[in-house]
């Protein structure tokens, strides 16, 4: 079902030296399925995140904003899926705890030094006993290869594991970066029910590195929409073992945009994948608007169009319905917009031009944009200089049928 | 498949003096279709009406506005479906005055007396000289007891036709209340892909009646939502004939506030019927969200709520997924609002405290209330005294199959 979603044999998959994990099955929700994953990491990483911003933000999440802050050094992480532990109050705060001094205790660390990650269904109490007797075989198995794994332990409504990895080569020193990621519902900006973990072999300083994970996120994971939901427990975390030769210690270092570059489009293929994977996706598309006055009304233009059931069926029924697009276009929010300068193109058919149908626009042409796996529209505002670009998805019935049959 | 919409008996439909209807086939679109109808109006109505805010508001919408500014006297109604006269430019405007001009020549009227509405396919030329060749017979046909064919005669993806009727007594007086909806999907907050038309024989004085319209609009059609989705010729008119001898000239008039009263209850059913007949709607689902500080975020909590897929899909499938409501609640964008503090009930089941899973709380009570066809929820925020409601329904297969299928 997944789109061209690309998924790397295991041999391409790089380890990152400075990090181990390994990957159990917990009995968290069902048997017979790996649902705990622990990364265990060398003195000397640095580590930094971003964070789901619903209000009914979970336990786990409240608890690794804390350890972050402490100061202390980021030494484990500890990932369940089968429950979000969210919305589960005091109760649940102390599971997430309880989780993190288990296996503090384990690994003789601070409570502080570890982070946890729950994803699944909301709600419900973390089966917590279940979960910390898992712990020491998970660290037992830990291993540098094990990504694939992970990205495997990690999954939840996911048909596919997500997986990125790439070596490169900084001022003649070879540096890797390897990530996973789940998700494929609840997804809109802003964090989803996503989590996202990318790891390189480089160093990069703590300040840097508080600023760089809210960068990339930007540009990935706060660029996908699916259902337009925002679950309670996203998390992307940004990891640099340091482990290389490559140490970067700020931005003025002359190989830190290449680094940046290619950390960039591991995220952003992190996220794609999550879109790629959507639940009942059958169609990706990228929604990409010009010439807007600023970046917030770009995104709310796309955004209007990527949250849009009316346009994301029609795309699912392969039908150039482009009332659609130029209604979603119309309401979303933008209070003096002059449509009659408006331009609309599905891929390169050009469709509206001065907000009304192309003269020369041919339906065949129309539908057989939107007959493709992969489309892109795009949206000629005349307004100013500013692009953004957001990456969605069709609506469909498998959607629902997902959606109405399943407790994640 | 509506849920539970009430069809009142022709003999229950009173006529409102002052006003006659026709209704016949243009073969706008499809033969055999009763899709073009003209309300007549006698001299000394008081007519007013709310618009769609969409940037993309279609021609006659635009014309409807300057026809109500010109400050003369609305004599006229026309109303077409199959096609929304939208996206169109400049031709299409040319259309809806083309429309007007044909009809006031028909009436001896000028063209600012005539308001016209479309509904239906966006971006396609309306069929205009179809249109106006139908126009005579349509005038010749008008009658004052056509309501309900007219009902049928603006629906498009409506099952059902959406009509409301009473009579009442104000000092002595009968008055009569008639009023007619159309509406199916592109249902959001202010104004949708909806038509309605709400009359009385009640004479309501210009300044007054353009007040009202929007005080009923604010508390019914721009309470409901089905998929989040505003169309480009939503429009709600309300027209005072005066024919009674009901004749109210200020808010002081002891007789207005019941007057009010019965028009809001007239305009909510007609709203409400809407979401009843909703696409592929199983559900009929009131949001109640109380104690809130104000309007703006009741509002924004119980759209949040109602606009969500996830939660959509949960009611669909009779599914007590509470965590769903709970993250919906989370992402409404209430920045400092203390989770901790919230209950949240499915009808009188007290599911959720201190926001965590009420202790008390059986899975199979709340499972009972799921599986009902009209289910509220009801949120206290704890933060205020302001409490607002809207209207919304559940996400089916069939929502999906009717938009990926048809073009209106």
């Amino acid at each position: 079902m997944a789109i061209n979603l690309e998924i790397p044999a295991q041999e391409n998959i790089h380890a990152i030296d400075g990090i181990r994990i390994g990957v159990v099955e917990a009995g968290i929700r069902k048997a017979n399925r790996r649902d705990l994953s622990v990364f265990l990491l060398d003195p000397g990483c640095t580590v930094a995140g971003v964070f789901t911003r619903n209000r009914f933000c979970a336990a786990p999440v409240q608890v690794c904003q804390r350890h972050l802050a402490s100061g202390q050094e980021m030494r484990a992480l500890v990932i369940n899926t089968g429950n979000a532990n969210a919305g589960t109050g005091q109760a649940g705060l102390q599971a997430a705890l309880d989780t993190c001094q288990a296996l503090a205790n384990e690994l003789r660390l601070d409570i502080n030094q570890v982070l946890p990650f729950s994803t699944g269904v909301i709600l419900e109490p973390l089966p917590v006993a279940r979960l910390i007797a898992k712990l020491p075989e998970a660290v037992a198995s830990a291993a540098p290869d094990n990504w694939f794994d992970a990205a495997y332990g990690i999954m939840t409504t996911d048909t596919q594991p997500k997986i990125h990895s790439q070596a490169l080569e900084l001022g003649g020193s070879p540096v890797k970066i390897t990530g996973i990621s789940k998700g494929a519902g609840m997804i809109r900006p802003n964090m989803a029910t996503m989590l996202g973990f990318l790891a390189t072999d480089a160093g990069i300083a703590q300040a840097l590195l508080d600023k760089l994970v809210v960068q990339l996120a930007d540009r990935s994971f706060n660029r996908i929409s699916v259902d337009g939901d925002t679950s309670t427990n996203d998390s992307f975390m940004l990891i640099a073992t340091g482990a290389s030769n490559v140490q970067i210690q700020s931005e003025q270092d002359p190989r830190y945009p290449e680094l940046v570059k290619a950390l960039q489009a591991a995220a952003l293929d992190l996220a794609q994948k999550i879109v790629r994977d959507a639940e009942g996706a059958s169609k990706f598309i990228t929604i990409q608007v010009n010439a807007a006055n600023n970046s917030a009304e770009a995104l709310q233009v796309a955004y209007a169009i990527a949250h849009s059931p009316l346009v994301k069926t029609a795309f699912y029924a392969s039908d150039p319905n482009l009332g659609r697009i130029l209604a979603a276009i119309g309401y979303a929010g933008i209070d003096d917009l002059d449509v009659s300068r408006l331009k609309l193109w599905l891929d390169d058919v050009l469709v509206a031009v001065d907000g009304a149908r192309n003269p020369a626009y041919q339906e065949a042409d129309g539908q057989k944009v939107m007959a493709q796996q992969e489309i892109t529209v795009r949206v000629d505002l005349q307004r100013g200089n500013c692009s953004e670009t957001v990456y969605s998805c069709d609506l469909s019935h498998e959607y629902v049928s997902i959606n109405a049959d399943y407790r994640s």
